[in-house]
């Protein structure tokens, strides 16, 4: 039985085109997309997902409540039969409802080295610190704005000449690595978490 | 002319005596450390500095208001005509009065990749958080807790079996490399300051 993963996105969804990409390519195993899901009709990546043949939804976020939607979603979901969920760009801060239903299975991937530079512009709030190294995360996904535990984490240099865009391109390309990684670790199951810390087992 | 350093510390010093180590070893070529500066009676770094035939001074901090005590501070870094102060373990915030008195002229060195884990204990706090990367961090020093302009960072993994020990030993070892490095880059000039950006020029 292949395991099946939800993906949730809100925009073009890079990061969604990447594990496709890996699942397509065998770099994760045993796996495959069971549903691509987006709270905006307007996605990108929902178009995407459609042209690689995946089954896709839209449940539209505006006006509902958090839990009120977040409720849908997670019916969506369990209808799917997903077995982990990827957040891959998507807006929307997850409720504790939606956090319980899928204990240790849902994923997001930050462009920074967590817990610096949470939210918005993850890229641009780095370079305007002044860090001389960047980076991004893959993490468990709680009820807090880019929070969780931590599975992987990837480090690029900061250029003098860089700008929002030459360090975001510089990221992007890690995410898409460590997030293949990092599914790869939980679908295996070979970890555990002691605290916050993420260790292999 | 030599350039002179003022070093302030409150405790061993580690860092200072890795600066001290450099300097005696030719790698910061030209500089001197004019006078070694603690907070604290007991400080065993101005043991070392007196083991080492360098000029010390004690100035007890306990019980004065932070810009009484800076003003006899600064005044003792003026007398020993010191052109660059790097704090080493100094357990105080500086006042505006300090700060304005030494623009870009202050440094410090803190083990963690800021703007994570400012204050004590950062490396625990990295151990707690879970981060698979961690580092040291020296940066220009304003009146705020490990703030101010980023002038180099290093990097070193997080691994699974680590214990504070062992990751601040690591990283230890990159602090007394990047300080180094730092000191020299700020005593030669080559670099603006951008916004927060301190870039090579």
């Amino acid at each position: 039985m292949k395991k099946r993963i939800g993906v949730l996105l809100s925009g073009r969804g890079s990061n969604f085109e990447a594990l496709a990409d890996s699942i397509a390519a065998g770099r994760i195993s045993n796996a495959e997309i069971a549903l691509v899901l987006s709270n905006r009709e307007a996605a990108v990546g929902i178009e995407r997902a459609k042209a690689r043949g995946l089954v896709t939804k839209v449940i539209p976020s505006k006006g509902l409540e958090r839990e009120v939607y977040d409720r849908q979603v997670v019916a969506a979901l369990n209808e799917a039969k997903v077995d982990l969920i990827c957040l891959a760009g998507y807006m929307r801060l997850l409720s504790p409802y939606f956090v319980a239903a899928f204990p240790q299975k849902i994923l997001n991937i930050h462009p920074s080295l967590l817990p610096s530079f949470p939210g918005l512009e993850a890229q641009k709030q780095a370079l305007d610190y002044g860090v001389k190294f960047a980076g991004c995360t893959v993490h468990f996904v709680d009820e807090n704005l880019d929070a969780g535990p931590i599975i992987l984490q990837s480090i690029v240099p900061v250029e003098d000449a860089d700008t929002e865009e030459t360090l975001s391109a510089r990221i992007l390309k890690e995410e898409h690595k460590i997030y293949t990684e990092a599914v790869k670790i939980v679908l295996e199951g070979n970890f555990n978490i002691s605290g916050r810390r993420v260790v292999r087992s």
